[in-house]
């Protein structure tokens, strides 16, 4: 899944089909990550496909399916609600590249910003975010997702 | 205004008005930030109602009103003059729910950066924002906010 | 360059037209920071007209032209990798413009985030923006770019 190496599966729409998709494509993530903030779990999970795979660095092997998804989801919420932080997290240059095949991959950046109730806000994590986005029913659900944290080697 | 707590109520747009709409929020968050920072404080106040209010947990009542804007506006610019700081305040993750009201209700994160000059610059606040948006005119234009800081309780 | 100060000159497009331009400027700027931060010089100097300008507060002239933005950066990034920094460069709050003469002002805001292996990751630099986008073969580039930096004078 390295999304920026082959961009001779990507398709050139036209710039008001692009527009539409762009403005979808960051709707999407922005009800996914607020979602995610909120600590809904159960319809987090649901803006991913039933078998969707979520490849991050920190774990030995990707998460599989939604199930699995709430499953890993809840346990790092509970961690973060002990440490007391609320984290937010930002996607930004989002390169969005609809493919032959009908899927649209996308990389961008994921800033996560940490604040504990008292004390100074901060940057938390900076990472690189790459995506395969497929359609269910005309809705946008990540296929597959691999983050990388630039502060890991 | 809870938005998010009130999907009954959304209206679900064509996909192509959807971005139409997307992109137009877009801009209009992008302009009135870069008015605040500008510390044009009449035309910011102009992206607000006649009649708006805005609600931030640091005040005991919510500002309600263009001059009253204007007034807490220049007030806090002042300040932040004083202490030699610039600030930057920037939107994402732009949760837009068109009504059928006709408003358009925004959940958004709000992250203010702040540098001094010869000093690291570094996030100040994380907040989230949660707009009704209205038309006058065909432009849009904030009739409620609501901002709450990550950093209090 | 004063973009801001010159709204006399700006077109006000139908919302749909705006909205397309809107998302266009946005891949843009995606694609074109996301070269940057891979270390791709010369695609990413592509994206800049034969003969842009890029004025920068730390350099006492502008660069000028594709050969010198190629070879500025390369230095840049051979700088950065010394350092064994990655940074990653997100533009937002584009305030979008489009002029009669057919090109594009654009300011935004423009945040440098800092990680390094095994520290934390943090905001570097926050900057403003001011581009003026011109087409070619229907595509965006860079004609002049103006950057500020808040922690300069």
């Amino acid at each position: 899944m390295t999304i920026l190496a082959d961009p001779a599966t990507a398709v050139q729409l036209p710039a008001a089909e692009a527009a539409v998709l762009y403005a979808e494509v960051q709707q999407f993530y922005a009800r996914q990550m607020q979602l995610l903030d909120l600590n809904e779990p159960q319809r987090w999970a649901g803006t991913f496909t039933e078998d969707a795979t979520f490849d991050v660095p920190t774990l030995p092997e990707p998460v599989r399916g939604r199930s699995a998804l709430i499953a890993s989801t809840t346990r790092a919420h509970a961690q973060l609600a002990g440490s007391g932080e609320q984290h937010r997290h930002v996607i930004g240059m989002l390169d969005v590249r609809p493919q032959q095949d009908g899927t649209v991959h996308v990389r961008s950046y994921a800033v996560v910003y940490a604040s504990t109730v008292g004390k100074d806000s901060r940057v938390h994590r900076v990472c690189v975010c790459e995506d395969v986005l497929v359609r269910d029913a005309g809705e946008l659900q990540v296929a597959a997702r691999r983050v990388t944290r630039d502060d890991l080697a």
